[in-house]
């Protein structure tokens, strides 16, 4: 449920988004660098979103995380930090402000800067409030540009197959990516793609605030559908002579385009003091611990005796039963490309039917989606072939790295041992893959015994762990 | 142009067809694993292709590559080589007949086995084809599982919007996965799909033959558009306990079911004789070279003054433009996806825009299509940022290197020092990640001037470069 808009409130959000125009021109002109385009493109529909939501349980996923200056600057200006600290430390080396939105920064659910994750992000998210059984609105701001992503396309029927219907997709449909009009760079009917895959579709101006509330509120009060609200938008919106230009997606103004723009976007305070203040050292901003991590029982370990003839994936399928029998108050995710009876969840999806996903033949979705519910207090698994599970989807788990996750990622069928399936079923490259992600734990039990103490150990510890 | 079914060819099919389902049997019963459920459902339509299609001109290309059994076999009874072969070698170390289908083998067009490539790839030899000014027809074998990557919905989009009217997608429909029903693993509607997609779709039944002629034919007659066609086909299909049993996918019969199958299925050898010809030694069945690779002139080397302000990124758009302006007798394929100003490939698309791919951002598609490209004596180039070309796409190239294609990557914004732009923008692993690839050169240059003779060496030699 989100906040009433009461006169009083649509007005507040007017005059942030205009002072938010001024932030974002501030940062990325400091900064040198940056995406303002996009920011301003998108700052109507961040500025509401911010303001209406309730932050504290609700969730808010950046997708298009190069509009992190509209992103910092309508966080901070809804109550959520110092206004000053994104201009202070944007894009500085030591400063949580990246060019791309980071977990570090409060508010934000989910570092991106690759594009087309947001909407799997979100599955994760609502898979989490199912299994906890707490009610939660996702919404995902998306770039248009991006929907040319074949992952958005595995989210969307992931969805809706699990009736993921608390979430809403808002794009921000400014018509231009970096190589010009979105037309001609990638031909894309977006109404009639969400549609066809079972989203309701609203159409909105994406610049007026009381549509952006309104279209947000008819999503939220509807059960019945997921929904995708194109919002339709102005690259640059607010300064005239970047309106509706390609060349600001990812450029910074000079010094006279600044001049020029101050005439139009007020400041709220003057830039020179602004400067100053990017002299100064930057440190820790924010004191962020990562995310939270449910205490999971180990349950009893098991031996295998040398007469039991098994394998380690079935002693890995019983360890999770095991675990999951002996944490039934915890939320537990498991999560297949349909290999459930190849990686030995078959056991567990018959026990656990609704905490179960089948995610068809659609990594990348999964390893996203997966990693997102392991922020949100839930045992997250996602069980797969090495090739699918580390190969294939080798950057969505170096952005669970990243994102600091707690994904127990269980690859079987690696290395060359998988013999006749062939080269391109020889996943013989994990070991050098996975050591190169940050905090990602790798253990390879050589046997029965040592995959039911691992298994165990993997569930009730934090941290992503192959 | 497909040849013209004449009855008699229509008989040579079916008794084919026949034959070729013992094949299948023999095979994974012998090799004791391998996928005989989805190669009885396919073995029809790769009968009637491998026999109607002029193997030595047009493309037909595998994606279920787990198929294997019916590819070899259908091949074989095609006349491409001894049908004992595949008998003798499946699944066998030191033997080219592997688990999933392999380039060494005679009329495979690409090693597949990771699913939803194979529509990347027929873009590839579309474009190839186009850029060659030859008239080739391309032919994709597909799953229906396989329809739920995303991969496949970004080249789709990249068909339509280069009219690469020439494709004929054929989706073996089954309707089952290793998990059981497609519409409860992961609804979909392939037929809305792919129309909305811009293709044209038929509906035929997948063990007719002459439905499966008349439908390649009206495909490969209509240049307007693009074809997919849905063939409805049968697990198992000839043996009457397997048929349409999602167990079957990837088990080989047991000798109680060989001995039942064997009365409604006849071998064309004695199955005691078949086990005989296992026994001996597999060795390099056909002795395939790689792809051939044009002879590319490197041009005149531009050496860069100390004097000369320029970073290596423009040096390389530089010589990539003189090096296409020197070899204009040979096919270039430059492939973008969205950041073709900061990959400093607008000059050279300027200059050569019908040898320049806009893509969008869909870099797994691209990645593939490019890869694909490059067999068919096209300099092929994929320029994007390493965390794009090389983490996002980590698979594709792994797929490229399998296949020995002659992909020329190139990537800017490597390791920590992209900085500002964030965690996600740093890629800071692609030495080890690209190291693992086999074959797969890598080059990286200092300075301008190394860039100038990298560039023109990597463009002028075979193999796969990043």
């Amino acid at each position: 449920m989100i906040k009433k808009l009461t006169r009083e409130l649509l007005e507040q959000i007017k005059e942030k988004a205009e002072r938010s125009r001024g932030d974002i021109l501030a940062m990325t002109y400091l900064a040198a660098s940056g995406h303002p385009g996009g920011s301003l493109s998108s700052i109507d529909i961040y500025t509401v979103l911010y303001n209406v939501v309730n932050m504290d349980k609700d969730k808010v996923i950046v997708s298009h995380g190069h509009t992190s200056p509209g992103v910092y600057s309508a966080l901070a200006r809804s109550g959520m930090f110092d206004p000053l600290a994104p201009i202070k430390g944007f894009r500085r080396v030591g400063s949580v402000f990246e060019g791309h939105v980071e977990p570090s920064v409060p508010g934000v659910t989910w570092g991106t800067g690759n594009l087309g994750q947001g909407l799997s992000v979100a599955a994760g998210h609502a898979i989490a409030a199912r299994l906890k059984g707490i009610d939660v609105d996702c919404f995902v701001v998306m770039g248009d540009g991006e929907q040319q992503k074949g992952q958005i396309s595995e989210a969307r029927r992931f969805i809706k197959k699990y009736s993921l219907n608390n979430i809403t997709v808002i794009i921000d449909d400014n018509r231009l990516q970096i190589s010009g009009d979105r037309d001609k760079v990638m031909p894309q009917n977006l109404h009639a793609e969400y549609e066809n895959a079972g989203f309701k579709v609203l159409e909105i101006d994406g610049h007026n605030h009381e549509e952006i509330y309104n279209a947000i509120k008819t999503a939220t009060e509807d059960s019945q559908s997921p929904y995708a609200i194109i919002a339709h938008t102005i690259m640059g919106k607010g300064v005239s002579f970047m309106e509706g230009k390609a060349t600001y997606h990812g450029r910074a103004l000079k010094n006279d385009e600044m001049i020029q723009a101050l005439k139009e976007v007020k400041l709220e305070w003057p830039i020179e003091e602004l400067k100053a203040l990017r002299e100064k050292p930057v440190g820790e901003e924010f004191n962020w611990k990562g995310w939270d991590y449910p205490e999971v029982k180990q349950g009893e370990p098991r031996t295998y005796g040398k007469d039991i003839l098994t394998d380690n994936r079935s002693a890995f399928g019983t360890a999770l039963v095991d675990v999951a029998k002996a944490n039934k108050d915890i939320a537990f995710a498991v999560f297949d490309c349909d290999l459930a009876s190849s990686v030995k969840t078959g056991t567990y999806s018959t026990e656990f039917p609704d905490r179960f996903f089948e995610a068809g033949i659609s990594e990348h979705n999964t390893a996203a989606m997966a990693g997102a519910a392991s922020t949100q207090q839930v045992v997250s698994i996602f069980a797969d072939f090495g090739m699918f599970g580390i190969d294939e989807t080798y950057n969505q788990q170096r952005l669970n790295a990243i994102n600091r996750a707690h994904l127990k990622l269980v690859c079987t069928h690696l290395g060359v041992d998988v013999g006749e399936d062939g080269k391109t079923h020889q996943c013989i490259d994990y070991l050098g893959l996975m050591r190169n992600l940050q905090g990602f734990k790798v253990v390879i039990p050589i046997d029965p015994n040592e995959t039911d103490l691992a298994t165990r150990w993997a569930l009730s510890s934090p941290g992503n762990c192959l």
